[in-house]
């Protein structure tokens, strides 16, 4: 099987067929990095561009691990030390890159759409690696892959989402995915920091944690940006831990086998305290070898490259 | 066919044979970025330092994608983050990399002349990838394959230099190229863009636009730096539009097949407008093309391979 | 024989048979830069991330081409540019490389100790490319090869280390692992740069420069770092010249065959005369081919390979 996409932008209109085939593609790539030679000559002499136009360790990291497993050559940009100090748009940027027969673009971008923009300028795959407070889907697809895991499906499954909504891509990514897949979403957070077109979004909407995190099988906790303090937009930190942090008191209220993730960097201490981050309900580290194992999904999916087909090495 | 010099550090002093053994193997090597798996084993196991002590994106993705594609390793140095912070010389820093037993340096410098100090401190190759206001060599011969590959022939075309001369390598290294290649060179901008120097330099001058654009079968425009104006050298970005920009409306006192190059990165609507950057004189996106092939060519010859010898995968 | 540490942390803690394993196979990969293809396919698929905390050119870029001629793969991560400035703890950026199963973290960080809070919350090698002032073992190492490669031995010689000990991670490694070595170490600075510690340390302290060189078969020279005169530590650049900086005349003082020897990069006229450090004493740039080499021993070992085993290509 084949992705129809030619791109991955987003999880918003992606269809389940789809999301399943880079699911199980990225199971598959999952035993590959726990092989002595954790690598497979896939994509042997191609070029990916990681273009970063916004800081980031974890996700570049994880695309570069990825793209090198698969024996792709790798060639990355970061804003800092490169051409947007000149100016140039990104429409010639990209014109650019592809004028020297690179084959895929990785592209992280504080600007909302940027990704969208460049798939419209190339003719070579562009997948998105966070852009602005849009869309974040490999970050969507290896917490979907996380959760599959652990409850052995998705469908019929409780997520609740407490944090940042208005301003996460990672958010707004995973509510696509999950109800994409059959899981029931709800959101939980500050009035403030929940989007005005919240209704457009497949979700429910709780004011309070302890209504939220009953009865569902995931609590998925945002990053709390610390700069929307700053913004006026909650009233103190301390303020923020205690009516929406979730720590092993506010835990007894959920579900015995509830699972805890976070898309990380984590606030220890502030929208999650650090022994339930570290305790037996979170799968925040599964997600990270997630993210390689999906990232390799995508990216050799996006290739053109048959899902079914033997990943031998 | 072997390459003469032992580095590439301008094209004011090299030959018409040599020039010509670039382009050649360029042409060679351009193909192979088509193949499937566009990348040949020559330089496997060699190790090519890209020392690049001012931000570039466009020139070090070029260098590295074209490393790569011989299969080089490649090691990046960018100021920030490198021993400059230390205030280490350039000549300890090249004498450390060689005793570091690398195989090349690739080399872009705000101070003109770094890489000829370079070059005469190690064994190793050294590649000029752009040194202040002196030479760019690969630019130049990047331009000269798209001029060569558009018309079929050098000898005997005519080039009108548009823009701001004084400050250009890119314009140096060009003019000496297309000479050497029996081209004529004429240059236009205001008399302030126009070095004290000129008369060393083997092109006419011209004080008019539409003077300078007539007749000839390239129009090369460079990108203006803006902060001439700070410095007074231009009255405003305005007036140097009016007086100096390539619009469709000059575009028609020029020949009917005249070609259009820039170097990029394009400062759309002041020399140059978006709908002729874009239109069907425009070469400029082979020039980014020929620009990986000419660096492939350039890397590997100096490495003393032979130009004439088979480029098998 | 295998290594027995885990790590490499530093020189203070480490057994004279680990060193010299250390070294011995340091001298079989020094052979492996000098062919034609300088490459072993030892790590092959294998994944080292080099994480750098502080700026660095020289160590960076030697343990990146140590670590590509074993054929591993890199992963490079700088302070700028990294979740550092998301405010992750260091603990939490181990454990997600660790989750995104890379094989190595070498980790060059300004806090002492980071390397050992690394080591405690990671199940893969960590090495330490210099800590805080604390330890800097493969410059230690190198150091030690480069007097071994001299002198066909270790044991019974005498080395005087001049320059700033209170802050030097190197002076630390290079007085543990002489000693340990069967060398006699004296130090030699102005009171205000002597570690309120140095008896705890195994060496003599002298206060003049001429007494420390007379009868040493090494004299190391360490870096000034210029703030030590904004911070009050020394009167003037002039004065620490005079007083403690080594040039032909004071040269005279010392054997005819002692050996100069610095960790660069060099203050050239200020802790060291030009002419004294490309003299014919000097062995420094030999310390830069052997930091090559014992990073690629380093890594090599740590790796779990036998020291003994054929390093065939």
């Amino acid at each position: 099987m084949i992705l129809k996409s030619r791109h991955l932008l987003g999880l918003e209109h992606i269809q389940p067929e789809e999301i399943q085939l880079m699911l199980d593609t990225a199971e598959s790539f999952r035993e590959v990095s726990e092989r002595e030679i954790p690598k497979v000559p896939a994509l042997r002499g191609k070029t990916i561009v990681n273009y970063f136009a916004e800081p980031s360790t974890r996700t570049r990291v994880s695309f570069e691990l990825a793209e090198k497993r698969l024996s792709a050559d790798t060639v990355s940009i970061s804003t800092s030390g490169s051409s947007a100090v000149k100016g140039e748009s990104l429409r010639d940027t990209a014109l650019n890159l592809q004028a020297m027969h690179i084959d895929m673009i990785v592209v992280r971008h504080k600007a909302s759409g940027a990704p969208h923009f460049l798939a419209d300028h190339v003719d070579v795959p562009v997948v998105n690696a966070g852009d602005g407070c849009h869309e974040h889907p490999t970050q969507g697809l290896l917490d979907l892959l996380s959760i599959r895991d652990h409850f052995g499906r998705l469908d019929g499954l409780k997520v609740a989402i407490i944090g940042d909504i208005a301003h996460s891509r990672v958010a707004r990514s995973l509510i696509w995915g999950l109800t994409r897949m059959g899981v029931e979403v709800s959101v939980c957070a500050p009035a403030t920091l929940i989007p005005l077109g919240i209704r457009a979004l497949p979700c429910n909407v709780l004011d309070r944690v302890d209504d939220a995190i009953r009865d569902v099988d995931v609590i998925y906790i945002l990053r709390l940006q610390l700069e929307r303090q700053q913004a006026g937009l909650i009233p103190s930190a301390r303020e923020y831990r205690r009516l929406f942090g979730i720590d092993r008191e506010r835990l007894r209220k959920a579900k015995e086998d509830v699972v805890i993730m976070h898309p990380g960097p984590i606030n220890r201490g502030l929208e999650l305290a650090p022994d339930v981050a570290d305790g037996p309900h979170s799968i925040i580290l599964d997600q990270v070898t997630n993210g390689v194992a999906v990232r390799m999904a995508v990216v050799y999916l996006l290739s053109g490259r048959d899902g079914g087909s033997e990943l031998g090495s």
